[in-house]
């Protein structure tokens, strides 16, 4: 089977036009929003041009269906508030093309997916989560983004587009192609990375409710200032992660919302995000007892309440052995001594989709690691050998 | 002299009702929003009933004007984004009460004003820090609140009302009314605070700036998290001042907006308030270098950028003896034993006034001290208590 690398760069900058940020190549497409549904129905019309069924379940996950039994491909095309225009749409973009030259080659039946909301507006890979029965779409529908929109409201924006549920019977697995979202492949200078196992992750809301008061007359002493609370909190955590997390072990506040936000008035609540991550579930575990206890622990000490959201999360996941040896076998053809096998810190659909059937994920390079912002890059030769080795391996795997 | 308690009461409930939150008393009239107009435009309304010539100047500084020379009184009537019904309203409507009062018993003139942007959504008393040329229409103008809008396309809201400029030389001193705001009278189970002098305040805006990046494939050692830099501050800036403050100084840090703000990001960059408030200017100008060389340090040890804006603030003031002389006579007449002199750890009008002409300040009780909440409250006893000591007092000055 043949890809056609202009072919599939042209579709993939058509997608990157879509939502575009006019800041370098960085794309502006939250799940649900505008340029997320205008995306969609490009991509529809770009399955159709490939011969394949348009199918899009209530949450909006959009799938290209090869009749019969066949293998899923894919990604997503959600994007960060400010993301990349690799981070998802590769994937997609790079199925697209697998499926077109499978086709043309006479070759293996391939469906392709973008799922929605991979980006966590809602949540953490929302859209794959409720595909995969991990989460109930009624609960899904109460979840809400940082500006208290609900999913069901947000969802509706993609109604008209709706065919209805797609059965995960009809395929016999799933490849997702991914930037790698970090640094070791290229500081490494490889082309290729073949992914042993996606790590676990943990995601909760914390608010420390304190007094709002005067920022000029309420003493020190007298304060229950809400943001020295999450300071307190963020301080006291690292110590006491020291002796439990490895190097691979990673956790962030990347989001915080002090009320009323204003310099003149003691932040009366501070509601924030709570993200770790490691491969071994034991420690995420150990994690999250020690973010409870901290939590409690600050909020008491200063006479404070404390409430935390629901833990979201997704547990660490292994590849399947016979598609991860097909996509070792074509990236030494295709990349030879110029790939590896490697964890994957980031988190994937393929995490959910592994519930359901055998997955695996191959990796191109990300330029200086940068993901998740504007920056986000690739070079073209590398993008395209990821699909040349996605091609060979559907090929074997036939 | 008499004043009418009832027809100051109506008077205060109903400017209350102007942009009123719906939670207990509270009221949101920020500068120049909708609620704050209507609120000046009913004050105009009810400053030429009582008989007063209505003068509004370029910030949008309300006047009501008795004829010839004249002793100034009074406040402001915007609010903090989520503040009390007398915060500033108090010192207006009881200035407009005393005004009404001498009127009618053929007492001295009295002028009635409610300045601008008090609560500093654009700065730190906005409005009479023009008013007195402590700061420059223009320079004024390009200052933005922390949605970013500027302060010159905000003031156009109130264009229509606009009369011209209001010569300071026509008035022979300022009198304020305001709640205390603390919770020093209402613990004490006092009516009557006669302030001594005002403390200064420094307000700055601070900025780390970062690498946004992926919260699953950064590993933490290579991380410029900009969150984690303003913890590290805030902690660092607690010790260091440990040596230099009094139990009378404060600081806050009560905005802070994270970006991009969501959870699955290394935050790129932080931008927050850095308030302080204190009686002796040097111990200001302490607390400043401290707070540069804490900002320089962590940013350079984390190898990120960082830069301040512009520093905001006022000097401590000294209130003028004879009209303090005079507050504090009519206190002992109204509230024999019930009435104590203090600073005022609150920043108020006054300060800018004080550049003008002698200036004067009365407290009455805040409820548990709470104020820039919608919980703020004092009993309207107190409340008419403080209107009859600013009229004995102005009856004395003649």
């Amino acid at each position: 089977m043949q890809i056609d690398g202009d072919r599939f760069l042209a579709d993939l900058h058509a997608l990157r036009a879509i939502g575009a940020a006019g800041v370098g190549k960085g794309v502006v497409r939250p799940a649900y929003t505008e340029s997320d549904v205008a995306a969609r129905r490009w991509l529809a019309g770009r399955f159709e041009d490939a011969g394949l069924e348009v199918a899009v379940d209530g949450m909006g996950n959009l799938f290209g269906l090869a009749g019969g039994q066949s293998l899923l491909m894919g990604s997503h095309s959600d994007s960060q508030p400010e993301g990349g225009w690799l981070d998802g749409a590769l994937g997609v973009i790079a199925a697209l093309e697998v499926a077109r030259a499978s086709r043309e080659a006479g070759g293996p039946a391939i469906s392709v997916v973008s799922f929605q909301d991979e980006e966590g507006r809602f949540g953490v890979t929302t859209g794959s989560a409720v595909w995969s029965g991990h989460l109930a779409q009624p609960e899904a529908d109460g979840l809400t983004d940082h500006a208290g929109v609900t999913l069901a409201d947000a969802r509706a924006a993609l109604s008209e587009m709706v065919t209805g549920p797609v059965d995960p019977a009809r395929f016999t697995g799933f490849i997702e192609m991914h930037i790698e979202q970090g640094p070791a492949l290229d500081s490494a200078g490889e082309q290729i990375g073949v992914v042993s196992d996606i790590v676990g992750i943990r995601d909760m809301k914390i608010t420390f409710g304190g007094q709002q008061n005067h920022a000029g007359t309420t003493p020190m002493h007298l304060r229950k200032d809400a943001f020295q609370a999450v300071s307190a909190f963020n301080t006291l955590l690292a110590e006491r992660f020291r002796n439990v997390v490895t190097p691979a072990t990673v956790w962030t506040i990347g989001h915080l919302s002090l009320h009323p936000n204003a310099s003149s008035i003691v932040p009366g609540r501070a509601v924030f995000s709570m993200q770790w991550r490691d491969g071994d579930p034991d420690r995420l575990a150990r994690m999250e007892a020690i973010i409870r206890d901290t939590a409690q622990e600050v909020a008491e000490s200063r006479g404070m309440d404390m409430s935390f959201g629901p833990l979201l999360g997704l547990e660490p996941v292994r590849m399947d052995g016979r598609l991860r040896g097909a996509l070792e076998e074509a990236a030494e053809t295709v990349a030879p001594g110029k790939w590896r096998t490697m964890p994957s810190g980031a988190l994937h659909d393929a995490t959910n989709v592994s519930r359901l059937m055998p997955v695996a994920m191959l990796f191109v390079p990300s330029i200086d690691g940068i993901s998740h912002a504007f920056e986000e890059d690739t070079a073209e030769e590398d993008l395209v050998a990821g699909v040349e080795v996605l091609a060979r391996a559907v090929a074997v795997l036939g």
